[in-house]
């Protein structure tokens, strides 16, 4: 089972790599939200939060965490997002781990989701439902 | 230096808990994108994934990952979003480290951010500035 992003790492298909370690890759994201961009992605297949093993995730959040600080500081922004889409349904597109960091700046007008409210007696049903599925 | 969060693991802010370890509290967002947005936090104050400590961030990402699981299976969900916002210009309000989870359902109409295009040259220069960081 090949994918994008196996090539990517491998070097078969040319990417801008920001880091690399044992068991992750970064690389610039083609499509950016915005300038930086980039996608953290682990060396060993798996499709999502949903499938990855414990250990590889790990891995990932690692090194997510060590490129967030040094994206920050390299294009001087003023935040950074941290984004994983996991399945269709969450506008995964390529079936390989990984995981979004997208610096911020003030002003850039990039806006975030709307929230909403809960209906009432809605959240006690809902908490009650993910406390029985942990 | 005391915050919502922290008093919302201490239960003198009552909160729709989910999940609790020794290191990690998960609780349902009260204003939620959608039915089953569920924050996770660490126990211990940091101000988001610029300064909160290697060991408590994989605490807390280990503990996300078992989450999403029970949140898609319990909720019937069909993927789901993992989005850390970091400092205002990345939408933080609450300065308390904070992992979302936001399960998605086809068709709930959630709209990702849009993609835009690197111009001439300016790949190369953001990806040799992130490197240069690391």
């Amino acid at each position: 089972m090949d994918d994008l992003f196996l090539k990517i790492i491998r070097g078969e298909i040319p990417s801008h790599k920001v880091y690399e370690d044992e068991h992750t890759f970064a690389f610039l994201d083609i499509k950016p939200v915005g300038p930086g961009h980039t996608l953290v992605v682990p060396k060993t297949q798996s499709r999502n939060i949903l499938e990855i093993p414990e250990n590889e995730w790990l891995q990932l959040t690692k090194s997510v965490r060590i490129i967030s600080r040094a994206i920050k500081e390299a294009l001087n922004a003023d935040g950074v997002n941290i984004i994983m889409n996991n399945e269709p349904a969450g506008h995964q597109v390529i079936f390989h781990s990984h995981v979004h960091i997208i610096p911020r700046f003030e002003g850039d007008g990039i806006k975030p989701w709307p929230q909403g409210e809960y209906k009432e007696g809605e959240v006690e049903e809902v908490a009650e439902k993910i406390r029985g599925a942990l």
